[in-house]
């Protein structure tokens, strides 16, 4: 059996939210939204290693709060980059070879475990699995100035994560020069001729990202 | 200057948000939501007529609710039909020739001013507008089984409403056969040959489908 890592990528510095403290440190339901995070994936398998990608700037707070909130999990810290590209970089430094390892936005602290499950299962399985949901809108696409057109919505998938892979592809990937069309780690390896799996995510799995998500998240909590 | 009308379905049964009342009467910030919709797209221009469709065994329960809470805004009820289509063609029956309509979702209760603004004037313009967003997710397309690509996200273009028409050409078009494809109206237009026009929305013009979707409109009526 192979053992699994989570990174959990907690690099944002919150410029969307308007808060003193960058989005992942907001309390959600009383608790900083990040150690919900990884108590989440801790929940799912308390064997999985925990490795947090974080602003230089912000580990020392992260450090504070862990204290305050006696947060427990034992995790290793890893400073953040330039860019989320930069950031995974670091991180998979930290992980071994022939390992599995979920990559996990540490903003999104309602994915469920049948989620994180399918995820491994399919990594195990491909190599690769990549959580997503049908969308619940209406979508166009833009074809030429004036001309768009729409998709049809049973074929199109919103992209979640944790996304997970086998650790050597997924560092072999990470070697690569940052490309601007790399908007998830599926897309970093997809460059190298790999064929992503998709498994079921959740809808309630979202990306807190604007200041009323968290107000989603913590309604979410009690009714999901 | 062609009269304006706003045809506001809200037909739908509220099958997805768990409550005795279907969604579009549920309470957001102390008043049902119907009416905060209704009441936005009057403040945008107080000559604009109102045309709202309800199922038939929601009439008495609407007509209770705006006797308790004192909405004095003129509007046409008109039974709502067995889909969402019947339920515009039913509604296009009271629009005038040569005018112009904005169809709009009922359970949008926070659609911008400026929004309503860029589709009336494109609507005058071409004929018809159809308020859009960019997505903020990763969103991949499923090309055959087992096989998915990344779609570019500057092309895509999550629709929204009020979507405005001509009333001539909207009606000739809701002549047709009801067709599965018709997930809005513009496309139901478009199957006539019209090109869609597709104007700035905003992000915070979601729709109120999911129990939690209550909570974000209410943070976001704070901070929007």
């Amino acid at each position: 059996m192979m053992e699994i890592y989570a990174l959990i990528t907690a690099a944002g510095r919150g410029r969307r939210i308007k808060s003193i403290f960058p989005k992942q440190f907001i309390p959600i339901a009383g608790r900083p939204l990040l150690m919900r995070t990884i108590e989440v994936i801790k929940d799912f398998d308390a064997k999985i290693k925990i490795v947090l990608v974080i602003p230089e700037e912000h580990i020392k707070l992260w450090k504070d709060l862990c204290t305050e909130f006696d947060f427990q999990i034992e995790h290793q810290i890893v400073r953040g980059g330039k860019e989320r590209f930069n950031s995974v970089q670091n991180g998979l430094h930290f992980i071994p070879q022939d390992s599995i390892v979920l990559i996990h936005d540490g903003v999104r602290p309602l994915v469920h475990q049948d989620t994180i499950q399918r995820v491994v299962d399919k990594t195990i399985e491909k190599g690769n699995a990549v959580p997503c949901i049908v969308p619940t809108q209406t979508i166009r696409r833009i074809v030429s100035e004036g001309e768009n057109e729409p998709l049809l919505r049973e074929n199109l998938r919103i992209i979640q994560t944790p996304q997970g892979f086998h650790s050597n592809i997924i560092k072999l990937a990470y070697n690569q020069e940052f490309d601007a069309k790399f908007t998830d780690d599926a897309s970093v390896l997809e460059t190298l001729g790999y064929r992503i799996n998709l498994v079921e995510g959740n809808y309630s799995n979202i990306k807190i990202t604007h200041p009323a998500d968290i107000k989603t998240a913590e309604a979410l909590m009690v009714v999901d």
